[in-house]
């Protein structure tokens, strides 16, 4: 693609050199089955073990937790459909503000016999612990599967204090951490978490594959069965290229996280951006709990307009941005996040979210911080909403 | 990997340089996501439905009926699953030579509260039709699966016979081709065939990416639910690269179909090896109908002797095959397929695999023929079973 200003990394990432160099021996001679008893296939089974072992570093559970699956989407159904389907309890606790990986089998679930309890969250997007204990309390609660970092806002909700509550009572609780893996030490065996949920093409790794950790003893049933790969939780040849590379790039990932200044330097670039345009443009506000937040994420609602136009003229200046989930794109609702927020409709449709990496540069956010104002302005101009 | 020769290609294959080359510009700098509005997420949208276009010319169906899926283990599941969650029939017709991403969803179904027919096969492994056309009466009938090519012994049914015969009674009909792909011309809209799932991984194309076919106007339900990726019948953030790699396989494996030469080559190096062995070695046979059989594939048992034995000497001659499907692999019964063919344990115990591709060479085939008599007589020295 022609050299863009790339602010879209909660949509997707760039797959690092690092990474794709990991991948390409599986890509090229070393192809065999990890189910195949012979050289080819032992080789593979290595590296599938290997990637395996980086996960668990990674996300800080068992090698024999983690299970490989194509990606966040389908590890947010298995873990939901998985745990569901050993218990006889029907009730799943949920909040507004969920990614469509996990409301869409929580839908489906709803018009098959199970029972739903949405809980609120504030104007700065926070849980309503209130609302959340109240729900825990019910004795048919079956599931508790809460989003951990907002996709559209970046906010952090506290998992360990909500963990604590579901595990008060009993109830296993699944994490969609997809927006989390990469931002924050996920620390899975130390936290009342049972099921984790994340996405390799989140934090520079392959898109088509994911991982789900289940912690062990907790019943599970498979979403694809086969043979018994992944140690009979999830049936299918293995993509070993896309394990592989999901492998290196939690590796790196987490030596990232570790670096004194990672954190830092993505923060200063985000509120670079983020005062930049707030200090130019009028009637314009942030989205969301500014202190319990991912670093690269910020939501600016641009009142009195429509968020596809401001992408449109953005695109035209090589700049890559979003309003709200990739997913949602083409959808003239304002975003269901905001909503739940009590956002106002009329800051909500001009919501747009910039997502950087250790890969934006300052020139980029500069030349941005340049080129909204004028958008902005210009946007105003000739397209005023009611 | 070390150079083998390796004669697994119904477990898996080497993916091309050519295919390679069309993942490449999607593992670096083209790594948008196809449902961003930009251009970035534009450029990967326009590649998805590049592939899918390249998928329904090779499948030889409408691009709208192409589903991408992680696989051919999530393609079987969903097939089965998402046509039976719209029916109230509650009746699975299948047969006893089923790979296990038909087997194991069945089986699961089975334990909730759906009824299985299992038609068997005779000794060439031809399914008995009499006994299809019995099952296929019953009116709770709701699906009939089916393999096309069988993965271990590379028998091919006659599905539009079988088909005519579902369609008759008004059964949907899965088929099972992942091991069809590549070696027969699938012709999907002309056949009478409802849905049909195959596997890049078994056609050159890289692991993680397989295709469900679906009948337009069948009633489904997806298995994987997030956003509104393939028109709703599939969630998840597109596996871009592994997409456009399957495409191209598929784009290249029709071109190779199409060849005059092309599959009298692979029978003639097949059988080469087939003949060879045969003529060499006393007491072994060739399991399944040589008459209606894919070009690649022989299934040879070699009585009195285990096949995990052979499969380690055949290794130590840096040569590559497998005792039935690569996933069964360490289980110590012999193979279900060639038990429902009433071949004898003696001659299963002791069944090879060998499953050739367009990169095989004549030099390969005559080493394992001087290799493999070797083998077998040091092993019927050494190690004479029961």
């Amino acid at each position: 693609m022609a050299i863009m200003i790339y602010l879209d990394n909660n949509a997707t990432t760039r797959i690092t050199p690092e990474v794709l160099a990991s991948m390409r021996p599986f890509l090229e001679d070393n192809y065999g089955n990890p189910s195949s008893v012979h050289q080819a296939g032992q080789e593979a089974r290595h590296a599938v073990e290997e990637a395996r072992y980086q996960l668990s570093e990674f996300i800080g559970c068992r090698p024999a937790e983690v299970i490989f699956t194509s990606g966040g989407t389908e590890a947010d159904n298995a873990a939901i459909l998985g745990v569901l389907a050993g218990r006889t309890k029907k009730t799943i606790i949920t909040s507004s503000v969920e990614h469509s990986a996990v409301r869409a089998p929580i839908d489906y679930l709803v018009q098959h016999g199970y029972r739903v309890i949405t809980i609120g969250v504030d104007r700065l997007g926070q849980l309503n612990m209130d609302a959340l204990q109240d729900a825990l309390v019910d004795p048919d609660a079956a599931l508790l599967s809460l989003i951990w970092v907002n996709n559209e806002t970046g906010v952090v909700w506290d998992i360990d204090a909500i963990g604590a509550v579901a595990r008060k009572h009993g109830v296993p609780f699944h994490v969609d951490a997809v927006q989390a893996a990469g931002k924050i030490s996920l620390q899975f065996s130390s936290r009342p978490i049972d099921l984790l949920s994340i996405s390799a093409h989140k934090f520079h790794g392959p898109k088509g594959i994911g991982a789900l950790s289940l912690r062990r003893g907790l019943a599970y049933q498979p979403l694809i069965r086969g043979g018994p790969q992944e140690r009979d939780r999830r049936g299918g040849t293995e993509n070993v290229a896309g394990i592989v590379g999901m492998g290196m790039a939690a590796s790196r990932a987490a030596v990232m996280l570790a670096k004194p200044d990672y954190l830092q330097r993505l923060t200063a670039m985000r509120n670079k951006l983020e005062t930049g345009i707030v200090n130019c443009v009028p009637d314009c506000q942030i989205n969301g709990d500014t202190e319990n937040r991912v670093v690269n994420t910020t939501n600016i609602g641009f009142s009195a307009l429509e968020a596809e136009a401001i992408l449109l003229l953005l695109n035209q200046h090589d700049i890559c941005a979003s309003a709200g989930a990739a997913c949602s794109s083409g959808s003239l609702e304002p975003s269901h996040v905001l909503k739940a927020m009590g956002v106002p409709e009329k800051i909500a449709h001009g919501a747009v979210r910039f997502s950087i990496s250790e890969f934006t540069t300052d020139e980029e956010i500069e030349q941005t911080v340049r080129v909204i104002p004028q958008i902005i302005t210009r946007l105003r101009q000739v397209l005023p909403v009611g």
